[in-house]
């Protein structure tokens, strides 16, 4: 087999290595370029979007690319590519610039913190650097940071329908191969308390969490006894951490009787046991009428663990039903719902409904012979697709009420601070609006310089600080963006000096859209 | 940082290691048991679900199997781990068992060679070993071949879609992490020619594809010229792979004008042009107004491929809007048809519709004391969830056309040679339909002993294999299995043996599921 060079810097397109090798052959590889990363729409899963995202991926891209290198194999695994003329495609010329670099270390990154409260259509990740490398790491950033803002953003949903309920994460089996443990950790991000996933979660310095399988159930009714002589061999071996599933045979008929003579066995022991799981059936109902029984046999406390097909719906669902369903059965709704927790796989792990985020990656500026920034945009037949030209920073602009009430994209020469401060639209050139002093409380830059930020050694403290900084955001944010079913829009503007640049640029470009006749012409 | 175990045989759930520790205490961690891997339905894409699904991620299971140990690292990273009551979860003894067992080379997989079509209900993969280290498996076993699978079946319906066009596979900057490149390979088995990650597809033995981006087009507009200049410069460096993406500024009175004055430029020259894309638009529209423009300036060959969310049914779409709209501008469909090609990015590598196959795990047997196989079931209220228990070969029926009519499950000691031969219904025990000696041409064992499988060292060998197996069993398969939306059942059956077994097991456990009272009694 060789070297793997699917993880290396590799992992790549490659017409990022055809573009970078043009670039070259025509003076332009170190030509300063900026890119902007930019996601276009919050993720849209059939019944109901997201109105908000929440930022992932940016450690494990920093550590990947720390260790991507133009190596000898790589160099030799490009060399060994043919053109349809049989003709090697990457000339030594360009293999030896490539090999001249130190990986991508030559590129500025600037970005959101991992954790904060993102929206649709506002810059999130920035590369400055030569064009060519720039171009390069296109490929690996998007992957990474669409993909772990997709399970940020899933997670933090599914976070916000539990309620307070703790969330494991379930999803290594069904989740994409060795992506599951990016979706491990941008879960953890967005709110999940912990993880089935034992190496990753290691990795990220927490401790995995599960109990039992059925598999377990059915090898004692195949060997030695039945479900009951499972569940007493599990209290046996883990008497203070006895969680079992009850659900093998008979959820009510047989598996939480005989988890509650399991668990009095336990409490004569002096032992307290932890609770039961549901992982399949009517889950509220089975919730309420497993807790009836628990209660009747004097265990209030034991959690009850809901899982099977979860995701923020389901879970809203299912609370909501208990709410109603609780007291027909004599338990009592409040006590219940704060003794849940909810195991949430595939539908998490891969954000079901809407399995990538529509992120990309856009030239805004090069800079010209002389040095200047020269702005840069693609024009489209879809307006959304236009991108917004220039050296941006994005602005969060709080209300009097400490409510963020936009996010206010400005170049980064540009003053925001006058007032009032106008709010252009992003896609409709005569839309705006004006906010003076007194609806303005605070204006706070959201992009960091990645060489300045303090990003913990520790993965964990790491993992901390963005669960603290999605708590701090979403605390900021209206209810109404919350949502989990038509949530309001949040406004995302573009300030006076990107949207005259923009319109400007537009116009301009107009006249080369004409034809050939007129391009030479110019 | 330290050791990554993400990768490491920790790449499992902590359910499983809490398991086989159990096992460990009850004297069963090396008990024979075999477990089958089953899916039980097809990918479900919303508006349409898939009829059949392609196998795959057997090779890179089998390669991380190889490497998989219990290593140092591993053991102090177990060690460390703590439960509620403060105190080491897995204790020295098992930790020390771990240790003696060399990775997962006890165990015995049997599988469906990659590539093969296969059905919902049926296994597709079956392990047989040490209780314990089974158990450890499932966790990637599932993950990789559930995940494959979703994507070779996502491929193969693009695939056909694309009614012989090539597919090549975008997906590497939205996909999931470094499942990304699971994706590209699981699309390459399942009907993919190319795709544009460089790594993996040379990990492969292929070369990867592409040409440019918009971005090259806009930094030379805001740089040395502006797209004309652009398309010139690419034909200039790859003059015998040019091909064009056209929509930067607008198609048809931008792009595929400079495009042409381009290619004449290098038909001067001698080179002939490769094609163009488009990635924006109504595709269809603009690919038969392209076309018309290329066939006028005598650019018959060359490709027109298209991009931007392409998935099945919008190919399947777009295809039908070409034959019925080429006519109106002066172009032969068929020609235009043939001459497309499909450049299909995160719908096809995230299986978008339906992000994860529901593939499970289940305990059919194992060994007791004196080494006979006892059968183990799982009951539930849900009949689909109950497992089909005992040591089982599936074989396919192929009927008196040759095609493939059902999939039978047997017991492996079972005569499936008797005919007429009875087929009974998996779920609806007074269900089945017998076929006589005149109905069935051939009888095909689907498992193979995976130790006993020649599985080519060269990767491209084998994805090339893995085609030619699809190929021949879609055609194989009657067509209204294989419609885009809403596709003929298949017939997935149980043989006399499997249908006695699992009957007489469910009713054997109903008793089991009175109570406490009565297990205790038992």
């Amino acid at each position: 087999m060789g070297v793997v060079l699917s993880t290396s810097i590799l992992f790549t397109d490659h017409y990022q290595l055809t573009m970078a090798q043009l670039y070259l052959r025509f003076g332009l590889a170190e030509r300063r370029a900026r890119f902007d990363h930019t996601f276009r729409s919050y993720p849209d899963y059939g019944t109901h979007q997201a109105g908000y995202a929440v930022v992932a991926g940016l450690a494990p891209l920093l550590d990947w690319m720390g260790n991507a290198r133009f190596s000898g194999e790589v160099i030799d695994a490009l060399r060994s590519i043919e053109g349809s003329a049989g003709s090697q495609v990457f000339d030594d010329r360009f293999l030896a610039w490539l090999t001249a670099q130190e990986g991508f270390s030559a590129l500025e990154l600037f970005a959101v913190p991992e954790g904060r409260v993102v929206h649709a259509g506002a810059p999130i990740t920035m590369v400055e650097g030569p064009l060519a490398l720039a171009q390069i790491l296109e490929t690996p950033l998007l992957n990474r940071i669409n993909f772990e803002t997709l399970i940020a953003t899933k997670a933090s949903r599914v976070s916000e329908a539990a309620a307070g309920g703790d969330v494991l994460e379930f999803g290594l089996r069904r989740a994409h191969g060795s992506g599951a443990n990016g979706a491990t950790r941008a879960s953890m991000i967005g709110g999940a308390s912990g993880s089935s996933n034992v190496g990753e979660s290691l990795d990220l310095g927490f401790t995995s969490k599960g109990t039992h399988a059925h598999s377990m159930v059915q090898v004692f009714m195949a060997t030695m006894g039945g479900e009951l002589e499972s569940f007493r061999a599990y209290a046996d071996v883990y008497p203070d951490d006895c969680l079992l599933l009850v659900d093998t045979i008979d959820t009510l008929e047989s598996g939480v009787p005989n988890a509650i003579t399991v668990f009095e066995e336990l409490r004569r022991k002096g032992h307290r046991p932890v609770g039961i799981r549901l992982d399949s059936g009517d889950l509220a109902h089975l919730a309420v009428r497993s807790a009836r029984l628990l209660n009747d046999a004097g265990f209030e406390e034991p959690t009850i663990v809901l899982s099977s097909q979860l995701d923020e719906v389901n879970i809203w669902q299912i609370r909501n039903q208990i709410a109603i369903e609780a007291p027909r059965y004599g338990v009592d709704p409040d006590h219940l719902l704060a003794r849940l927790t909810y195991g949430v796989g595939s539908r998490m792990a891969t954000s079901e409904g809407a399995s990538s985020l529509d992120g990309v990656y856009k030239v805004v500026a090069v800079k010209d012979e002389s040095g200047d920034w020269e702005p840069a945009i693609k024009i489209s037949d879809s307006p959304a697709k236009i991108v917004d030209p220039g050296i941006k920073q994005v602005w969060r602009v709080y209300d009097e009420r400490r409510t963020a009430t936009a996010d206010l994209i400005a170049l980064t020469d540009e003053d925001v601070e006058h007032r009032p401060l106008t709010l252009h639209h992003p896609k409709l050139p005569d839309v705006s609006r004006t906010l003076d002093a007194d609806h303005i409380s605070r204006m706070e830059p959201l992009l960091e310089r990645v060489a300045d930020m303090d990003i913990p050694d520790h993965p964990r403290e790491l993992i901390e600080q963005a669960r603290a900084r999605r708590l701090r955001d979403l605390d900021d944010l209206d209810p109404g963006v919350r949502r989990l079913v038509n949530p309001h829009t949040y406004h995302v503007s573009l300030s006076d000096g990107v949207s005259e640049m923009k319109h400007r640029l537009a116009a301009h470009s107009v006249p080369t859209s004409r034809g050939p006749a007129a391009l030479q012409d110019s």
